[in-house]
Parts: structure tokens; C-alpha cells; sequence
């Protein structure tokens, strides 16, 4: 995999998705101590990042499939449901039993058809990969695949346009599609700014695999931060953070509530608590980056009102 | 006053604000049956569009005061209270003894000094003359006021940037500085583009005003769109509005609830109740504007985290 192939995706792309905004707050760089730049792919279309890189896959096939498909409880298969209709294919996408009645109406509301298929991810996997193979659907995996990883590394090419100089990026990591395919771009277009993975401390499989050189997994993880309770990072996904990636930094759970508040009283987004891990990280590290420039990935604003409104409604604000 | 005055305005306020996104969601627009461009003041400097017309009175005083103040229970007196510090000036802002906290916190937090006077709008416009008389203080309106009216129309030649053409224009009304510095640009730029002033049912002086056609005031306005309570039209507003706004639009106190939860939902975004309201009054007539190409104004997202969160958990949402 190359930089060219995120190069490619760009050009791909572009009228399928938004170029996010990146927002600042002058009253949260003062309670942090940084110089802040929030890129805000909640504001993406399906509200996260996922759609980068479903659109790109979608654009990329060669080999036109009538069906796609793919495992997912959360914004991936958002993503896939809105690809599909975009590209007036058909989609399945398999779920949990217990997925919340909120994401299942997501993605109807696309269009797509819901299999439901037991509560664990290996019971979707499976039930997804034997669909595929007797129908001749095409799977999309979520995020261990290079047309992904490509897809969602075209975040930090708009990143890389308006703020051309900064000393740390800080990234939500679950299976790594979004982590890889923007440190690559790094690693390439600005090797002085360095990468930092951010995890919930209850899922912090990327941190250990870090410290120890080799790819670790961790039991389910009882983290709020839906998003990132991928047991292990992509094979392909690990090879590149592995190479380009700093250092992981992790954070408390009420740190991400907190945190969401936070976005709501100063940016006024709505963000989920996977997208708030990453500020919530820098947030317990903020004497490390004191002074220093950061890109603030907010990966994405999916979830239902009133579990937002419990989250962010019971919690002190930080303050310093 | 002149469209020069507006053009003038942005000019000089360009360095001090934010030029605010301009939103779309394709499944609003299915929802609602309407071409849809949300003009996301909420996510202006102090989390609303008022920082545009004290940007615009701050730097264009000729007679440099060293004290402003105002009267305000709300956005305007957040937004002085930032524009003075961003000035190096000092600024007093009169507010209700009953003001929110969460509102006191934050003129605080921009440096100023609140001082508390009574419970009626009366009772605090009464105490900030006398100071600022005795002081010599400068006192800035909240809307009554060509420099105010200027800024705030500041916001549609952003408008007209981004979208050339559209049939209709939907804008909260209170006072009226928002909507009448707005409606003149476009009587003056574009007097195809129909300009409606909404409200809440509640609060419905502005419809009654253009309906008879003489200035109507109203009692004291128990809507949630906190905003949006003032008693009538300035003078000023009165005079501009009563030529370019073509007609009043209102809703009710439920709808701009569940209109603050679509814009939750569907944009990421938080918005107070004042905010939503000319999403809310489109939602109630919006069989009238089918098919058209409008302009919804997103006046403001200021509100305390645990009232957004209880607005927005406890309604269904609206489905056609």
C-alpha cells in the first residue's frame, strides 16, 4: 500500500463525500493549554468518517457486484447502507440481536436490509461471510483492507491543506482503518508531526502492542466508546501503525463523558463517545502537549438523544 | 440606512468572526420535502450570530469609550462581553437576578462584570442607562441600532457567496436585529428571494405587526425560545421589516423541541430553542414550500447541557 493509492481515493471520492470543517475554540485551547484543531468528521455524511472509506471501495471495484455486505454494529454499516444507495446497489448488512433500535432505523432509513445474527462479532462475521460466499455478494470489511484504509486516510489530506504545520495528531483507534490510513499520509507528507493512537484505558490493545513491538488483543472491553471495541488491530492495520505510529495514550470513561460535554458547551457538536476519546487522551496528557499545535480527530456524532442527553447531562465540567 | 452600511460592515469585521458553514442533510430534505441550507450561527464566535453586529459597533466607534455595557439576559450580553475583551476594553453586563447560571458563567468567563438587577427587561435597561449616564459608559443595544443591524446582516452576504439563488429565506425574529439587517440585503441583491420572520406562536407579535401593518407588542411570552421574548420589534427593525419581510411564520413550543432533536440527529449539531425555530415553522407549513430552495437561519446553540438533554430525550420524533 502507498501514498499514491490515498492520492487516488481523493480524486475518487470527492463528490461523494463532505470536506469536513475544522473547527477551533479559543476557550477550550485556554482550558487545555494547546493550540487546537478539531477535525470534525461527525459532520461527514452518516456521521463518521466510515463513509470515506465505504465510498471508496464502492468506486474502486472493479469487479461490479450486484450485493454488498458486511458485519457491523455501528457506523460502518451506516456507511455501507448510504454507499450502496448512493451507488444504486443492494446491501445486507448483518447485525447484532441486541443493536440498538436507533442504528438498526439508520440504516433501513438508507435502505438496506438488517440480518440479524447472534450478539457476539465472530456470530456476524461468520453469518456475513457465508451469505457472501453462497450469494456472490461482496463483503466490505470494516477496516483490515487497503481501499479502506485509503478511504479514511483522505481525512488528513484536507487536514494537511488548511493547517500545514503541526507538532502532534491525536486519532480515536478501534480496528485502525482511520489511524492507519492518516499516518501513512504523515509519514509521508509531514514525517516531523508525529502520531498518537488514542484508546479508552478499558481497551488500550494498541497501547500494549506499542510497548511490546508486537500486535496484542484484549478481552471484550467494557468501554461507552462503542466504536473502538475491536478485540485486536487489522494485520494490515498494525503494519502500518507499527511503522508510523508514536506512542498510544489512553483515557478514563468518565474523562470521554466529560469530554462530550465539553464539545457541546464549547462547539456546539454533537459528538459520540468514540469521537470524544481522542481529546479525552490529550485531555489526562495535556502537560506533555502544553504549547504545542494538535490536530483533534472527532471521528464521528452517532448516537441516540436520549443516551446523549444522560451522558452529558450528569457530569461536573473539567476545569483546570 | 444602506446596503453600503452592510457591505461596509463586513469589511471591517472580516478578522473578528467566523464566515459560519453553510449545512445540508439530504435526509432532512426527504423529511421535509424542501431544497434545505442551513446557515450554522451557532457556530459563530460565542455560539451565536450576535457577535456579528458587537464586532461591527466595536470597531466602528468613533467616540472610543473605555466602559460598554448592555442589558441583556442572553446571547448579546455573551457577545459583548467577549467583543470587549477581544477590544481590550472592559465591559458591565445587566442581567436578571433569576439569569441562568450556566449565562452568568460564561459573560464571566470572558473577563466582564455582571451586575444583577431585578427581574423585568425593564428593570435592567433602567439600572445600565443610569450607570452608564453617571459613568460614562458607552451602551451597546441589543438590536435597535443601525451598527447592531449591520453586523447581523453581515451573515447573508455569506449567504449569497455560497447559494446565488434560492426561493425563500426562514429567520428567527425577536427584536428584529438578525432579520432586518438581513432582509435588506436581500431586497437589495437578490428581491426575487422571499424573506419570512418566524416565531413561536407564543411570541407572535412580528406576524400580528405585518398583518395589520402597524408595530404590535405582546405580554410577556412563556416560550421555551428564551431568545426570542422580547415584547416587540425595535423601531428601526420595524421600519426595515415592515418593507422586505413578506409575511410572519409560527410554531408551537412541542415542534421546536423535536426540530432541536432533528438538527441533533441529523446535523450533529446543538442548537438552542430560539434556533430552531424557523426549521420548526418550515415543519409546520412546509406543504406550502415544496420543492423549493430555502434557507434556514441557525441563529444560536447557547443553552445548559442537562436542559439540552432533557429538550432533546423526551420527544418522538417528527415523521411525515
Amino acid at each position: 500500500m502507498k501514498l499514491e493509492d490515498i492520492l487516488a481515493a481523493r480524486a475518487r471520492i470527492r463528490r461523494w463525500i463532505h470536506k469536513t470543517p475544522i473547527m477551533r475554540s479559543r476557550q477550550l485551547e485556554q482550558l487545555i493549554g494547546c493550540e487546537l484543531h478539531f477535525k470534525c468528521e461527525n459532520l461527514q455524511k452518516t456521521g463518521s468518517f466510515k463513509a470515506r472509506g465505504v465510498s471508496n471501495f464502492l468506486t474502486s471495484q472493479t469487479n461490479k457486484a450486484a450485493i454488498y455486505t458486511t458485519y457491523s454494529s455501528g457506523n460502518h454499516g451506516q456507511a455501507l447502507a448510504w454507499g450502496a444507495r448512493e451507488a444504486g446497489k443492494h446491501a445486507i448488512i448483518f447485525m447484532p440481536e441486541d443493536a440498538s433500535p436507533a442504528k438498526v432505523a439508520a440504516v433501513r432509513g438508507y435502505g438496506s436490509q438488517v440480518v440479524f445474527a447472534g450478539l457476539s462479532s465472530s456470530d456476524r462475521f461468520e453469518a456475513c461471510t457465508a451469505y457472501a460466499q453462497k450469494e456472490g455478494a461482496c463483503v466490505v470489511p470494516p477496516y483490515d483492507n487497503e481501499l479502506i484504509i485509503a478511504g479514511q486516510g483522505t481525512a488528513m489530506l484536507e487536514v494537511l491543506e488548511e493547517v500545514p504545520m503541526f507538532d502532534a495528531a491525536l486519532l480515536p483507534v478501534g480496528g485502525g482503518g482511520l489511524l492507519s490510513g492518516n499516518a501513512m499520509v504523515l509519514a509521508h507528507q509531514r514525517s516531523g508531526s508525529r502520531v498518537y493512537a488514542c484508546e479508552p484505558r478499558l481497551a488500550a490493545d494498541v497501547q500494549a502492542s506499542l510497548r511490546s513491538g508486537t500486535l496484542q488483543s484484549i478481552d471484550y472491553p467494557a468501554t461507552i466508546a462503542d466504536g473502538l471495541r475491536n478485540l485486536s488491530l487489522g494485520e494490515r492495520n498494525w503494519a502500518i501503525v507499527s511503522r508510523h505510529v508514536k506512542e498510544g495514550l489512553v483515557c478514563e470513561e468518565q474523562t470521554i463523558r466529560q469530554v462530550m460535554a465539553l464539545y457541546g458547551q464549547f462547539l456546539k457538536l454533537m459528538v459520540e463517545p468514540s469521537g470524544a476519546v481522542s481529546l479525552a487522551c490529550l485531555w489526562e496528557n495535556r502537560k506533555r502537549f502544553a504549547g504545542a499545535r494538535v490536530i483533534v480527530y472527532v471521528s464521528g456524532g452517532n448516537i441516540a438523544l436520549p443516551d446523549y442527553g444522560k451522558l452529558v447531562s450528569q457530569d461536573e465540567l473539567l476545569t483546570n
